[in-house]
């Protein structure tokens, strides 16, 4: 991130990083209604409009991320003449190693960076990590960078529930002068400085930030703001982050468990996709019941699911037409309460089961502790034993080349009926490269399969709980039949061989 | 069974066992078309009308349970003068220890015998077990006589299946004269000497036989008879097996997998309904597609559920407002197809959470074996270890008192929205007696409870693979915490207890 005062020279940041323009003005009356300021951005023909938001003490910023390299020129609007027709300009340059630029949706069922790389989310959940001081929020940040995931859940707002009763050190909002209450209607600075230092480092880890703008899990009143302060706050929240290429706005978490009428929740999609100049992914993930995914403002389905079946994922792809994503299907844990503790093994399992279904499973972990830190909300450490197998999944999909599965139906000629194993492919353009069959808690001591004609492909057997691949020294074509281990969490990879 | 020629002195049998009454006649032409004989059995203002069967060279004779001790008399009609009119009388005393009489439906969900014993179905499967010849139908009965099953599925016609390629011993029809086919106008008497003599042999073991009439795997046309034929066969299937009263129908085992129209199942349904004099329990059982068990004719769901997931059977319990069978849900063994290889531990998490969800769940083994033994198709021996866990379980549910369980909302403050556990509740008319919580794949450490007001429950942590039972020395009530292990398929069951 670059801040410039409109004077300077012009400078030089890397496509999809983040040009900021601080502008002083009016500190006095409540400037985050008063003030209006927004920048008109443009590169050749291309103009895009980006509002500013009031970062306390008598300043105002703008943040852009430019999706082109080469020159950028802007030029503010302002309803204060010290802050009007202020224009300045910038270089984008290449992105540099490690920035792949925003992520998006691809191939209707996948992501990938916008530069071109395929984003394969391998998520965790840790709802209040930024609302839990300095020590412990770095703590979470060294066992990130040490972990699998890419994209963390996290809320904008504190979170009031069970294991979480602490009071984070700051609020989104100022206090009423000589009220009790908070005042809607002044955002703290400080507050989002935090947010967006703690959206940084995971950005500097590679990670997105699937942020939450809206939960239930409240005692302050930020659950419960009217229409009017929960428009205002999406504004400003957009504003201020979505010149943040790690950024994934998720609307709710729980939706449905919220207050606000089912209209109301398009009505909030549509305005974050009316001021986002950027386009981030848009999501909503629910409680019980599930949003219809399908409604045009929304880029993914993020789904609870709590089941030990993901069947289900098939339906939805074929329903919504865009990626599944299961953030929530149980932590792995031993809390009392029936979403918080899986055994390793089932948190590995549904991941494996997802991934072969054709959607994309998050990891979470509740293991009780004796100062209430669990993974699943305020990060810390990971105790648990999934994520290392989570990785080992993470590295196969990375493979030859990186991208998600899609679902196959079972070609098995000894199957009579379709009782299908989980079978995945892997397909590109030139057609299937890959197939993946999980077994799960089954344990066949062989397997066979029917593979297209004429073509050879190279099989490896792989424990997924051990972390173990055993590639078999011959490739195999046709009707091929395989001995197994008779052990349950195996996985079976055929990849297309150089023979074919 | 007691045969007797109509002259002899009434004899004495056991209410609900067989009095058959055996007739000489022609044996020219063809018998199973030409004779028509049937007898009407009177006690008091009572009458019964059941039909006879050839029992080939020149043997007639019918069938008859008694439903209540006392004399009992008959008089026969045939269409041949030589065994019409024929009368005879004999005396039902009451029931002897182990003769329970038949099964049937009991407050809706669940089972009992006809002198008021619950019926708790603990199944296996072996459907071709009858068609193996002398010794290893033999060591069937060994091994189910230490096993914990209390109903077998087993197919009247014998089977081509994978793993199933052997001839049977014997077969239902005999040969057309002349011709390479069967005449599915002629029964072989000794084909079914043989079946019944294995109903017999389960009926000593205590074990119901759920005996199924169609089947799709088939070699030798017995899946493809035209309507008359398949309604002949049921109407001699019928006269011979309706009096044996440990026999169940299940017009089919994956009826969807054969050819008939659904209506032809209904007529079938209601033939069997028609000419049962004992009205024995009447089901079908899906391979992909459920049959509409809300049909009068159907006394109870009989499932194939593909799934890890029970919670259907709620849904189903609801819907037909019958007793919900888990008849297939994959069986424990290593077979390559997917639903021949489950984990023993998986095997035994369905039975626990099927019951715990107010349904049955049956129990199938098909580990390989050089011979092609597989206990699911062709009995033998036992090979796996969810056997003596599914024993376990049986032993816990005919406690204080035998009975099957209800799925229950959960009761757990903490819980703060609708995620179950797994919890069921044994009710008697006095009232609910017991709770039972089910963990399966959940590790949790410990576990709350909100219990009814001024009740005090005795508690028992129930380790549900290592088979045992730890109860807590002190009765718990209100709103109770307990430490659990931390390992999964932990059960709680927590008992009114006498301080209560």
């Amino acid at each position: 991130m670059s801040t410039r005062s409109p004077l300077s020279t012009p400078m030089q940041i890397e496509q999809w990083d983040c040009f900021e323009v601080a502008l002083c003005g009016p500190d006095e009356g409540n400037p985050f209604l008063d003030v209006s300021l927004e920048a008109v951005f443009s590169h050749g023909p291309r103009t895009v409009t980006v509002r500013g938001f009031y970062d306390g003490a008598g300043v105002y910023r703008l943040r852009f991320m430019p999706d082109e390299p080469g020159s950028w020129h802007y030029i503010t609007r302002c309803n204060r003449a010290e802050m009007n027709g202020q224009a300045g300009s910038f270089i984008a340059l290449p992105a540099g190693p490690g920035n792949h630029g925003p992520v998006s949706v691809a191939e209707t069922f996948h992501f990938r960076y916008a530069d071109g790389t395929p984003f394969l989310p391998i998520g965790t959940t840790c709802y209040a990590w930024t609302h839990q001081g300095e020590a412990l929020e770095e703590m979470t940040l060294r066992t990130l960078s040490h972990a699998p995931f890419n994209k963390v859940r996290m809320c904008v707002f504190p979170k009031h529930y069970v294991y979480n009763e602490n009071e984070p050190p700051c609020y989104p909002f100022l206090r009423q002068e000589g009220h009790p209450g908070w005042d809607f209607t002044r955002f703290n600075p400080a507050f989002f400085r935090h947010l967006e230092q703690r959206i940084l480092d995971l950005q500097r880890l590679g990670i997105e930030a699937d942020l939450i703008l809206f939960h239930p899990y409240d005692r302050w009143g930020f659950a419960h703001m009217d229409a009017k302060s929960d428009e205002r706050y999406l504004r400003y929240v957009v504003a201020r982050l979505a010149a943040y290429r790690n950024v994934w706005w998720s609307l709710a978490n729980e939706w449905d468990f919220m207050k606000k009428e089912p209209a109301a929740w398009d009505r909030l999609f549509q305005i974050v996709q009316e001021v986002d100049p950027c386009g981030h992914l848009r999501s909503i993930h629910n409680g019980g019941q599930l949003y219809d995914h399908a409604k045009p403002w929304v880029t993914h389905a993020s789904i609870q699911h709590f089941s030990a079946d993901m069947l289900p994922i098939v339906e939805m792809r074929t329903r919504y037409r865009k990626p599944v994503v299961i953030d929530e299907c149980s932590y792995e844990g031993n809390i009392p309460q029936s979403w918080g503790c899986l055994t390793p093994q089932e948190m590995v399992r549904l991941c494996w089961e997802g991934t072969v279904r054709g959607g994309y499973v998050g990891h979470g972990e509740t293991y009780l502790h004796p100062q209430d830190i669990l993974w699943w909300s305020k990060g810390g450490r990971l105790h648990g034993e999934s994520a290392p197998r989570i990785a080992f999944l993470k590295q196969l999909l990375n493979e030859d080349p990186p991208g998600g599965l899609e679902p196959e139906p079972m070609h098995n000629p000894d199957e009579q009926f379709c009782l299908n194993y989980f079978l995945g492919a892997r397909k590109t353009q030139s057609g299937t490269i890959s197939y993946w069959m999980y077994t799960g808690v089954r344990q066949p001591g062989e397997l066979s399969f029917q593979l297209p004609p004429d073509r050879y492909f190279t099989a490896d057997i792989i424990d997924t709980w051990n972390m173990q691949i055993v590639t078999l020294p011959e490739a195999v074509t046709g009707h091929c039949t395989l001995t197994m281990p008779g052990r349950p969490y195996m996985a079976v990879r055929l990849r297309q061989s150089p023979l074919s």
